[in-house]
């Protein structure tokens, strides 16, 4: 068997499902390393991934980062877009493009079944750990956490400074790669622990310039800074279109990067009927986005493998994002996409 | 035409339907009035509340906790429980009881339509004023606001000092309120503006002690301190169980305070089949929740008439809700509910 893209992830959460002190044990630990930020303004969250083993940024997400040749830090911004942040003291609004991607996870509450009777920490460790593959994935590229929402987390990508089209591959590559994760590596450890299905649903739409404001929605101190558009509001609709494992995308994904046409199909219903517009007056579609086929293309190091797709560890280091950003922007201006 | 309970909430939605200039307007006088915030650690979030005119808490809420009889003063909390924020700090986790309550609100994306041909201000207001609406009413009923989610929020009731007869019934009657006023007063609004309906979807549920770990999810500062339970996670379902402006709650509601019994149904779906339980193994029932009774029955100044219901400004002050809350509990202790 395959040493598994995200093993650090699995790993934690086979031993959470198997071990019930699982926190109490890593908690002893990490309260002894961090005591020096305990006191006075110096003291920092603890959160819950630091009570886990094996989940940190720099060990997790290490077999990716490699292949993909990426060697900056990575680390996750939450909350205010930094980029948009002045809004909360100026107040008013701007108008900038951005990608909003609405990530799901579903069957989660079969940890609660009670002939599995996990208690709340291991079952904490194994949303904990998931989670944080979802962010750190997602950090990977680029992606901003705008709301954790327990298993399921609301994230941006772009802002000032990043191409519209690097937005669009920054969002489509962190969430196949967390798809990925989720079919092909957890579904295994659930599998091996008699446990029923779990898998990602996933929504992601671009608003551009014009069509999403920023604004600080809520009372006072009680706010997000947070967007306004139609876009972003479709976004979470067609996260709940999405099948097990799927993800669905807007039309303004593929305007913006052409390349994803190839991947995008019409939703069909059970009856075989389509499901074509998320939004009427005006009609705007949405896609299912074959994920699988868009990573065996586009890496070097993902293969297809009779009906499922693997990781070649001896693919050699891929370009980097960097590098392959680039190339994708002169294909994209070099083929205009003329369909709508 | 009877003055709106929520009249404040109202009228500024009604204004921004009709004034594409709504925000430049107030935006101007709030930086006028705000200025004096705008340097240094002075400086506070501008949030666009203070935008649209109308919707501070001193006025909007004022209706309802004149006839309630409230006079504490009512500012909302956000983000971190304070019972519980210390977690962030110590590590580890917290069993302690909570209400957890999903508010929805649904067809909004109508505002984006093309022949409405709002602008991003306008739309802006609307949602901004609802989510005040929603915000104030569950911050007079003590509820803590965990998440806001554009027009939707994920509100706590209850905490330490706080009986659980008393949270589940702040959950119910925050949620009732508002789900009055978006389905007898707003709706007017946008039917007088040729708008489809809007409407509301809420689920609440209550978890036991044991039954709720508070934990702190995430990674370092991104990171949530939010609760792992299996009622938790049942209230977005139940909420997506219920139709246009109803409220499902879980069966521990009815436990804890077992008056709401007689407002609880078993859920039928389309084809008129009971769809009872929102989780098996255990079996766990949902019901929907009849609000309208419970609103008639509880407060002196709601009444029926006809097929809705209406508010009697002259029906005087109501016993304080802390009084009612005295009368409900011991109501409570003297008729235990049998039934699970």
């Amino acid at each position: 068997m395959k040493t598994k893209l995200f093993s650090a992830y699995t790993n934690s959460i086979s031993n959470a499902l198997r071990d019930p002190g699982i926190l109490n044990r890593n908690f002893s630990k990490a309260v002894n390393e961090d005591f020096s930020d305990f006191t006075g303004s110096r003291r920092k969250t603890i959160a819950l991934s630091a009570q886990v083993e094996g989940i940190e940024e720099t060990i997790g997400i290490k077999p990716l980062r490699d292949l993909l040749g990426i060697t900056r830090n990575v680390v996750p911004t939450y909350g205010d877009h930094p980029d948009f942040a002045n809004i909360r003291f100026t107040g008013g609004s701007e108008k900038h493009y951005i990608v909003s991607c609405f990530i799901d996870v579903r069957k989660s509450t079969n940890l609660f079944k009670e002939y599995k009777n996990y208690n709340h920490d291991q079952i904490a460790a194994v949303i904990q750990t998931i989670q944080s593959a979802a962010i750190h994935t997602c950090s990977l590229f680029n992606g901003h956490i705008q709301r954790l929402q327990y298993d399921g987390l609301f994230v941006y990508f772009g802002g000032k400074g990043i191409s519209k089209s690097e937005a669009v591959q920054n969002a489509i590559d962190a969430s196949s790669f967390f798809t990925y994760f989720i079919k092909y590596e957890l579904q295994d450890v659930f599998t091996d622990n008699g446990m029923e299905e779990i898998n990602t649903r996933i929504g992601i739409d671009f608003g551009d310039d014009l069509d999403v404001s920023w604004f600080v929605f809520g009372v006072n101190e009680c706010s997000e800074l947070t967007t306004l558009s139609l876009h972003t509001s479709l976004a979470p609709k067609m996260q709940a279109n999405a099948r097990a494992n799927g993800t669905v995308i807007g039309a303004n994904m593929v305007t913006q990067l052409p390349e994803l046409h190839q991947y995008a199909s019409i939703i069909k219903d059970a009856n075989g009927l389509e499901n074509r517009y998320i939004f009427t007056q005006p009609n705007y579609t949405q896609f299912a986005f074959d994920w699988e086929s868009y990573l065996v293309n586009k890496f070097r190091f993902v293969e297809r493998d009779g009906n499922t797709i693997s990781i070649n560890y001896n693919a050699g280091v891929a370009a980097t994002v960097a590098g392959d950003a680039e190339l994708f922007n002169i294909a994209s201006r070099s083929k205009p996409y003329a369909n709508g």
